[in-house]
């Protein structure tokens, strides 16, 4: 093997597009990492194994029992073995369990977290609630709102460490599906950004956010009429996509001017809300979403052993 | 030839996804048929005038030279010749004109019919113009709002024969991207139908149209928490975009109930936006879109022969 140091167990970050593994020390230190594009939704249940392995075979010791501790999609109905969500309201710190998945090399032991359900406003999670857990590692006090944009965005009230109510809003997606795949793909190609248009087509749906279906084709009719700008036309989607989920999440209380909030994504997603809601006289911190995950992982392997 | 009266003239239909060709006899008589999937969209330019003619061959003359006069995408910018758009305030029955198509078999002289344009918040239509004035033929006092729903549903204030204002909701597309393309299309996979279902998520969506990036997400939940059924998700996703589309259609003043409102469609979606008004006690009438496109071409060349 390549390591120096036998690693005390491998974390995985199994999604639906992508998987990512980490050799970890017993203090909880990261000793190598791994990835590859073989997410869970490429995969059938039977083929888990063999892409686990190719991807952690280096870090292997040849007779002993290494643990792997999975998160994400691998979890679900369609992934590797099914890890049943736990009911919310949930303690992330104490509450957790995990699944023991059946394997066929004798050097892996391998468990899956479990996702979160909400029964009341039907809703899921999968793999969210580890980088939660990552966060609540480095601010255990925190009460408030955690958004996690990305394809579906969730709006997560934590308080006491533990996790209460969320909400899923299908931003990411719904700009994914206009953006590249209707009649405005036609308008919107752009690498560029605009960001006045985005800020008052944000602020446009904030004030009438009944109005979105009327707004959406005029995107298309511009370019047609006017020759508008492919990068306004984009940021002008984005902003009113974003304006109609903060109109959603301000109506369901996730947005209140006594709670906290906190984003956890990518810097450029994160930015993009920020912008938004400081047009509305709101604050919120950004958090990289980078290390939370194996953070996550490592507190919920140690939560597991003792 | 195949008819026993040569036609005085041809009307074509040519739609993004179908092309629909009749054989008219001067008295405005449809003598023959013939439709093909050869939509504009699959088309190159180059490519339009053999389509045309092998779905019209039997019906030509060897010698003289025939009229055809085509509405619809065909005129598009990326269609056989681009037909620029006409501005509104339009008087349809008198403010017609049609370009004419370079074309290279004598025994045709084509003709296109313009899309119209709105210039203040812009909207553009392209083929429903002719199923309008197919419609005030039968309805030359009409004073209020057509409706016609489909991909690209149009809302169209019509008085005196005249078009003064329209909107364009992308209502149909989002419906096909989200229940076919989405991580909904798992949930909603059905070819039956609530109508309970559909009637209770318009109605919560026209109360609160602000929730609707909240709610859409839910329906994917209920599905995985509760095994809801696809026919009922699947109505459910319909009642909130056509709420969230009226909800943008009473905000704009399409809807109101000074206003007469006349619905031009299929038969299943008139009666869906039929049914849905009526939650809300609003009257409308349904009228059959067959034979009004042929009509407007009929009257169409009327006019410009005048």
């Amino acid at each position: 093997m390549n390591l120096a140091v036998a690693p005390a167990w491998i974390a995985v970050d199994w999604g639906s597009s992508f998987v990512r593994a980490w050799a970890m020390s017993q203090s909880g230190q990261i000793l190598a990492a791994n990835s590859s594009d073989q997410g869970a939704a490429k995969l059938h249940s039977t083929q888990f194994e063999a892409v686990l392995l190719n991807l952690i075979q280096d870090w292997l010791p040849s007779t002993n029992t290494v643990k792997v501790l999975i998160c994400g999609m691998a979890g679900s109905r369609q992934g590797w073995q099914e890890a049943a969500y736990l009911p919310i309201p949930l303690k992330l710190t104490s509450d957790l369990s995990a699944s023991r998945v059946a394997s066929h090399d004798s050097r892996i032991q391998v468990s899956i977290l479990p996702g979160l359900k909400q029964l009341e406003t039907p809703d899921v999670m999968r793999g969210e609630e580890t980088q939660l857990l990552g966060f609540i590692q480095q601010q255990p006090d925190f009460n408030g709102v955690v958004s996690l944009p990305g394809t579906h965005n969730k709006w997560v009230r934590v308080q006491a460490q533990q996790i209460s109510q969320f909400s899923t809003c299908m931003t990411g997606e719904l700009f994914e599906l206009l953006a590249e795949h209707s009649v405005l793909r036609h308008s919107l190609q752009s690498s560029d950004w605009d960001a006045p248009a985005f800020d008052a087509a944000f602020l446009a749906t904030i004030a009438k956010p009944q109005a979105f279906m009327q707004r959406l084709f005029t995107l298309r009719a511009r370019d047609l009429l006017q020759g508008t700008p492919k990068a306004q036309a984009r940021a002008q989607l984005s902003g009113e996509l974003i304006g109609l989920e903060i109109s959603a999440m301000q109506e369901a209380g996730f947005i209140s001017p006594t709670l906290p909030l906190a984003f956890i994504g990518s810097r450029k997603l994160c930015d993009l809300y920020l912008r938004a809601l400081n047009l509305l006289g709101i604050e919120a911190q950004a958090y990289a979403a980078e290390h939370l995950t194996v953070q996550g992982l490592a507190a919920a392997y140690q939560e597991l052993r003792s």
